[in-house]
């Protein structure tokens, strides 16, 4: 019989930010609204009321979040969301353009995983106007030459994987026609750069879902 | 190097509820509202508004649901929501009550897991009335007996941990009062029964948490 997880050498690092109405996003009204429904004083038992937009705090970008075709969360299989993972530092990348020459010394350790984060650096801005300065986005041959592994996602502790005032989300664009699905404003980071480690980012299940909050986690 | 997971045995099963306005709910007033809010055609990608409460479709109860000064999610550790689990069938105990002569022969099995699931035979009445007939419930002994071992939490496959129409949640009172956390509304336990797997129901992050929605999944 197995030990219980926690008895072994498991430990589990909270990758997610929490969900409140202050929480950084540059378009307007879409803040989470969370507030108490019911009450011990008065029902005898507290129940929250829980509003959000699917692409808030730490979430996943679905292909069907801009492609018209593109499958949605729920047509994904359950193995998407978790798998083997590493974690690279782009925090000191030219001109925050993430190129090819940045990613290929780490060929070996991403054709072993299912997914890649990118350390950016930028987390420690959530919820301040910085959080939009630019931060590092990918060139498109970058993109292109990270797309042609067999990746199922990757993830970013930033606010986007287009820069801010990109025009029809490019970067979105080449990964998520390739069924490799974006989490977004992940935190961290900093602790997993240059390692290995199981990622899992389980989306709320509804129908359609163009994108979700998810507890992202990594297990070590 | 370790393989990637899903070339390995692993296996994920879904143990979780689709979020629809048509869920079951016994209350009044708080079923999820799920609708585009973005449109591709309008703004140039798809998003979502999501309205939940707390304790909807597949959930956990914090000990903050029922008790004033019981913690809530976000104040429990994230190894709180993983573990080594066993699943049982009480599907047949007599006048839907589990006793303690139902559980006393998985004592070793209960006592090398973190987490319990009870198979109850009623997730086929999901979205219909027969969801909210009598659906088997712990005797106070056996709650009391159950709330000795270390689980972490306890998990059903049917509306609550108490019956439809108990006075004041005596059962969840048992549980949550020894941080033993509940998930209601589960599904797919059939194929699991008198099984060891891994559980995992990770909540959504937000203060306070009373519950939480959550897509919880069985890893073997």
């Amino acid at each position: 019989m197995k030990h219980k997880i926690t008895d072994a050498s498991f430990k589990i690092i909270d990758l997610s930010r929490t969900l409140s109405s202050d929480i950084s996003t540059f378009q307007q009204g879409v803040s989470p609204e969370i507030s108490l429904a019911h009450t011990i004083e008065k029902e005898g038992f507290n129940e929250t009321k829980i509003l959000l937009y699917s692409h808030n705090g730490t979430h996943i970008d679905a292909p069907y979040h801009v492609l018209k075709d593109g499958k949605s969360l729920d047509k994904l299989g359950l193995d998407y969301f978790m798998g083997d993972s590493f974690c690279i530092d782009v925090s000191n990348v030219k001109n925050n353009l993430i190129e090819i020459e940045n990613l290929i010394s780490f060929k070996d350790d991403i054709k072993k995983s299912d997914f890649l984060l990118l350390y950016t650096g930028r987390a420690k801005f959530w919820k301040t106007a910085k959080y939009f300065d630019p931060y590092p986005v990918f060139s498109k041959d970058a993109a292109q030459f990270l797309g042609d592994f067999s990746l199922k996602g990757i993830g970013i502790d930033a606010y986007s994987f287009d820069a801010i005032d990109a025009n029809a989300l490019p970067v979105h664009n080449v990964f998520l026609k390739k069924n490799i699905i974006l989490i977004e404003n992940l935190c961290n980071l900093k602790k997993l750069i240059n390692s290995h480690f199981i990622f899992c980012c389980f989306p709320l299940k509804f129908e359609n879902a163009d994108g979700s909050p998810t507890r992202a986690v990594a297990i070590i």
